[in-house]
């Protein structure tokens, strides 16, 4: 029945269940919700009336629906594979896949209901003491596993082929790396802050040329499997818990791009709360502690993998492996910087700032943001462990005030 | 008659040909003859005796002949569609090809008897003057235009696709990168120079780490399509003008690999004259020439190259310009220091030194040519411009006397 590709509707994907997969009985009651809030997938969630069971069917479209412009439904196939392999590589940090369906182009897995968005949780000051420790992990796990240094590189090279995705790399580098440094109309920010952004952004050039490297490398630097777009609404959180989702960006890309947008995301709340004044010292020293903490334990375990897993001779030495490392925490302030950019005035706005209904605390949060990405950008090769992200950022916050 | 693949011999090659083309007539009087030397391919000259048209045959073989390796016969796709896509860049540059056979694995080409191999000729001590001028521009007009700068990095991305080729950048990844750096039997030299290896090359952690970083570029700067193995033996000349042959090697990588293997490769010949004193001051003069205006003209026309086609907005400003070229130009230097030190020790020799009978003087070849080498690798950020190299190649022969 679903042998050739059509496009599911809530009735049609209880159907699609009961023909794909034997989880749920010939005559169970079963109830489906489209939970999406993207505009080029649709996230179904089929759950029984009668046991507690659920899944999620999540399928490509092939058109964007905001603009009607063609998509490639590759992406689906590629969010699937990089899941797996993420699942291969760090057990249960993924949702489990129960099919992947090259035809229908969808994904049937694991429901995550009891799960929090981490972004939504960390705006109502929820603290995650493991957060750390797990994202730390998962990055290290996940990219070096595909490095040269530890696969073998014709392995890698045939995975690489397997994970070029030029329509979703379009994307990032315009959104990214473009866009939010010109001038044009898709940029939006508080009428106020006008022309400090124009001077800090449109007509900084020291900043454009630091930007056309970190592009320049986001293009060229096929150096891991990257999840491509681990930001907070990307991860599912529940107790000393998280659930790593929506890998459709996946590449074969700098390993920094990753750990900087984990950062960058934290960022917003810290900002955030800090205007709003109403956060609680314990989540604000929790949320100090993680930034910090992410950086650090990232380092210390990308060192102890490369040690125990590095199999190419020449590149196995404890200096080489350090260049390696340093390069890497280059390339996150840069790419912590430009998310935090991309995020403030770019088309891909985030909750935390979105929220913010004071028209002055809005604006300061952007110039604060936007004073403390350009930094991480352009000092990039100077910021080196955890703690260097909070210096910069209370360096900005003493000089805003 | 040819609709599966099977090895050609000579006899066969001309059916094949008459079946393929209408270059010949029907009746006309043909002679086939290997002249390959390599030990992965067979290359036929098919000549008329009643014209004087001749053509090329080469096919790719399913073994490595000295190991009966089984070997990928995908390369013979790439060289073909690396040369057509030289051929479109840089017309005249390249072999015509007439026809490119997926089936048998085989390339019928243009006929380059009338030209010389640039490696056999430079031996000879012959001049072209054009020389500098011709590699400069190849090496600019084939390279750049594949770059995220200038193309459509989608239509980048796919043609990257086309162009992974695992096993023969594994051949290199070891030929060049590994191999030369560690003491094994496949590495030879002159006996005197035992200790003198040992030191510079085998325990020269400072070198290793940076023989690392320069491979980890190799293996991850999807720069642009370069050739991969462009040495003066892969050159055909006459008079002003150059052929570029075998680009089986081809694929996404550093474009600064194909400028530094010409410039390690002028070297060669440059160490050999020095050391036979019986070169003359017309070549020497010629050939140092040559060395520094190769360099320096592919600077110039790398800028304006990149002035007239980035397309990219953010990465068309002067300043990154010169940073991309900066960051090329470094690599150069470092890959011809590589080319050196693996064609003077590794097993993929050449003749320049090969040929040197007397045992002190190829013992002293040796020696001068690794210090050379090593200088290129540990101080390529320093080294900018043609004069540079020549610089650093005077100061090693003083070093020597």
């Amino acid at each position: 029945m679903f042998s050739r590709y059509r496009k599911l509707n809530e009735k049609d994907s209880i159907k699609y269940i009961k023909e794909k997969m034997d989880v749920f009985g010939e005559d169970e009651n079963l109830i489906s919700r489209e939970i999406g809030d993207g505009n080029i997938n649709y996230v179904y969630k089929i759950s029984s009336k009668d046991s507690k069971f659920s899944v999620i069917v999540k399928q490509a479209d092939k058109i964007l629906r905001s603009s009607g412009r063609e998509l490639d439904t590759d992406r689906i196939r590629i969010e699937a594979e990089a899941m797996m392999h993420q699942g291969r590589c760090k057990e249960g940090m993924v949702p489990k896949i129960y099919l992947y369906d090259e035809i229908m182009h969808a994904i049937i897995m694991e429901d995550l209901s009891e799960y929090e968005i981490m972004r939504k949780s960390l705006l109502e000051n929820n603290i995650y003491k493991n957060f750390a420790e797990n994202i730390s992990s998962f990055i290290v796990d996940t990219s070096l596993a595909t490095t040269d240094l530890v696969i073998d590189p014709m392995d890698k090279k045939k995975m690489m082929k397997n994970f070029i995705s030029p329509e979703i790399c379009e994307i990032s580098e315009r959104l990214v790396f473009t866009e939010p440094y010109f001038d044009i109309d898709d940029n939006t920010y508080e009428k106020e802050n006008e022309q400090f952004i124009r001077e800090n952004l449109y007509k900084n050039s020291k900043l454009h040329l630091e930007v056309g490297k970190l592009k320049n490398e986001f293009m060229t630097n096929a150096q891991a499997l990257i999840h491509g777009d681990l930001h907070t609404g990307s991860i599912f959180v529940k107790g000393d818990k998280i659930k790593v989702i929506d890998s459709e960006f996946s590449f074969f890309g700098p390993i920094g791009y990753d750990l900087g947008n984990i950062v960058a995301n934290l960022f917003f709340i810290k900002i955030r709360n800090y205007l709003l004044k109403d956060n609680s010292r314990e989540f604000d020293r929790w949320l100090t502690g993680t930034v910090e903490s992410t950086v650090d334990l990232f380092k210390e375990k990308f060192l102890d993998y490369l040690v125990v897993n590095t199999k190419d001779k020449i590149l196995k030495s404890p200096d080489f492996h350090q260049w390696y490392l340093n390069k890497v925490m280059e390339y996150t302030s840069g790419a912590a910087g430009l998310e935090v950019i991309r995020r403030v005035i770019g088309s891909a706005k985030v909750e935390d700032f979105e929220g913010l209904e004071d028209k002055d605390i809005k604006s300061s949060a952007e110039r604060i943001a936007v004073k403390f990405a350009v930094e991480l950008i352009l000092r990039r090769s100077s910021i080196k462990k955890g703690l260097d992200y909070i210096k910069v950022f209370e360096r900005v916050i003493e000089e805003e005030i």
